[in-house]
């Protein structure tokens, strides 16, 4: 129980909720998020693995959730150095969790009861880049959370920063380096 | 709910359960697993994420884990190739899932009943070896289980290719490369 591990716990939540509740708002056309700026990184599903979780919200999210880094946040994670060096990245790609038929007709012969989930469909995908000097005002950190490619709207990120400041002593991110 | 997504189904399941059941047995010597003589590989932790899931099992199991891959598994993966070529390793992490009172403390003002699940404790960390030749009588791969560095016995290790067979169309893998 010593380690707690991860999240960018509200932004993720409200994404999460807002995927849940409302279709994307009129931004379809932005690439990059509102207030930060940040676009896509190039490559962010092929970088190494900080954690994973898993998110309830009563009867709106149910998620699975990976939490990737670039090079230079997996360094800096790995030796537990804050805060994180301008230009690490943290990834966050969250899922609908979803039980798999298929693996519990598997696992119902030797464990009977046994439930299996897996990821179902993507959700969102957000990140934390940081640049002490841009983003000064936020911590270091410039915030997205992109939806099918799209970035969330001003509203929501004018959220990112203020969820994430309960974890101000670990340079705001809630995500831990699982073991 | 196309996706169904992943998983070294009973070979995982076994290991949970007996992790959560009985003590290491008397094979703390070894570092290869029995029957397969398959090693660690390094770095394996670096390697790139496939898929991420969550096991139940009754009273026993409660696990978020993560599958990786190498550079060659993860190619094959994303190019939909079965079977996976020789060289291919899949490793499956697994570690307890753990409510975090921390993120719940943060989410409860925004998402009141909001529930953050995050890994816990290491329990065990499997891989499967794809060498046509080497492993021909079980499916060209080879499998291994280890807990703390320590491979699991051989009764463990004789239910992997058993449990993996309803795979077989996927070359026993279960795993689904996660979107």
């Amino acid at each position: 129980m010593k380690r707690i591990a991860f999240l960018m716990v509200a932004v993720a939540t409200l994404a999460g909720v807002v995927a849940f509740t409302a279709p994307a708002s009129g931004h379809a056309d932005e690439e990059a998020s509102p207030i930060y700026g940040v676009k896509i990184p190039a490559g962010y599903r092929d970088w190494k693995l900080i954690a994973v979780d898993h998110l309830l919200v009563a009867d709106k999210v149910d998620q699975l959730r990976a939490q990737l880094g670039n090079d230079i946040a997996i360094k800096a994670f790995k030796e537990g150095k804050v805060p994180f060096p301008d230009g690490s990245i943290i990834a966050a790609i969250h899922w609908t969790r979803v039980p798999s038929e298929d693996n519990n007709k598997v696992l119902a012969g030797p464990f009977p009861g046994a439930l299996s989930f897996v990821v179902g469909s993507p959700v969102n995908v957000q990140f934390m880049v940081k640049d002490s000097k841009k983003y000064a005002a936020t911590g270091g950190w410039g915030f997205a959370d992109f939806k099918d490619g799209k970035p969330g709207d001003k509203a929501l990120h004018e959220t990112c920063f203020a969820c994430h400041t309960p974890a101000k002593d670990r340079d705001y991110v809630f995500t831990r380096y699982a073991p």
